[in-house]
């Protein structure tokens, strides 16, 4: 199904199409349509603007983006012809399939609630099965939220709901436009920041997780920003034999989540 | 490259191809090179034989891959045709990019160097990325080797080896014809052998992994059969909070062994 948002753009609104949507979700198309659509606060994934697009509509619509931090990229008109034969103005959006929610509304309805939070935060991991995997995870031990970067990191998709087994569409997702701030803010909240790294001395039996948490996996590749290292409250590791070097992202989330729950039950 | 076995048979050798081998491993075909190759203990992972074969070679052939327990399948003749160019006389086999060692000599093995076991069984697992990421975890935690069934399982390929950070090149892996008679022999050799399932009413933290253990972990979407479940010792289970039914395998496998490996350190 595509999805039309009101408009006033006789062009785009004319015409439908019986093709079915992006496979990955629905889209949305045409200047206007985006445009309002991003007002009215539809959860959207991405937008494709055609390269060399113009004028002062298409400047009103790069605004908008940039205030709503929906990420955005620039594309060959070829790539989105292909994705609509529609009249699309060189404009395509693809709508996410979750609502996200911000992770202070998380932590403070928590808060509200008397829970002691637990909280998964993904740094640019960029496999949709590692995040679907990590999501299966959290809904399992009943941890409460993962929070992903608006850029730069695994698309929650269908790919990831269906490895997730569905729990990325019942865990609150926080897509926030900087993790840095997320930090800092989970800090000033009364939150410890573990960082799961290989980079630590201390081994992940040894945090406290019975205090609030944010736990940090890093990317597959590259781990833990230095950045984001840097403002953690406590590092951890999970000793490791062998010559290989770290474990696969979504097994290392597993062991420190089971951890965190077998000490709250404990 | 392309592995041809020393062969009498004149039409078999005298081709040669620079087409490359197959993406997942190097390949064998002709009758008597599959057929010496066998004899000569390589490591095939299978034999694709064409449908209609007969033949008193063939007959020979078949009784060789069942005596040596190596799966094969009979498909098309343009399979084959499609994987080699050459005269492969309806018989094409794929070598194991690993040596695969028998689950008894791991076992003596250890027993030997008066170490405790620790091994995990695949039953029936499917995936070659969960195959590879459990084969990653289990290096991590310094465990013993893998067991995995002849048939039905993921192939150990190359993205298995991959997704394992080439774990599986380094780890004993154990291809076995009957994954009972496995069990029966771990029970045997004083081996406890632990079920990972969501059926069990025991927290995986109530296992003693002190003791040496044959650590069984379910096919990814039936869990571990009925007839392997009865003979564990003992059935143990994490925790599941939400709606999700279970976790990953590999993030399962992955909490299973360093509860093991925290048992063990303590």
């Amino acid at each position: 199904m595509i999805y039309k948002g009101p408009s006033t753009n006789k062009t785009a609104t004319r015409q439908t199409s019986d093709r079915p949507a992006k496979k990955n979700g629905q889209i949305i198309y045409g200047m206007r349509p985006v445009m309002e659509a991003l007002e009215s606060g539809v959860q959207i994934d991405k937008v494709m603007l055609q390269t060399g697009l113009s004028g002062v509509l298409f400047s009103d619509l790069k605004r908008k983006l940039q205030e709503t931090n929906v990420p955005f990229q620039f594309v060959p008109v070829e790539k989105l012809n292909h994705i609509t034969p529609n009249n699309h103005q060189g404009v395509v959006a693809t709508i996410s399939p979750i609502k996200y929610q911000s992770f202070e509304s998380v932590v403070t309805r928590l808060q509200e609630e008397q829970k002691i939070p637990l909280i998964v935060l993904l740094d640019h991991v960029t496999d949709v099965r590692n995040m679907g995997a990590i999501a299966r995870t959290v809904e399992c031990v009943g941890a409460d939220a993962i929070v992903v970067p608006a850029h730069g990191s695994a698309q929650v998709n269908e790919d990831a709901i269906k490895t997730s087994s569905g729990a990325l569409l019942r865990i609150p997702v926080c897509r926030e436009e900087n993790l840095k701030t997320v930090i800092l803010l989970a800090k000033q909240m009364g939150i410890q920041v573990c960082a799961a790294t290989e980079k630590a001395s201390e081994s992940y039996v040894n945090v406290d997780f019975k205090l609030p948490t944010l736990l940090i996996m890093g990317a597959e590749d590259t781990g833990i920003s230095n950045e984001l290292l840097k403002l953690a409250t406590v590092r951890a590791k999970l000793p490791i034999a062998g010559e290989v070097q770290s474990l696969n992202v979504s097994v290392a989330a597993g062991v420190f989540l089971y951890e965190a729950l077998r000490q709250r039950t404990v």
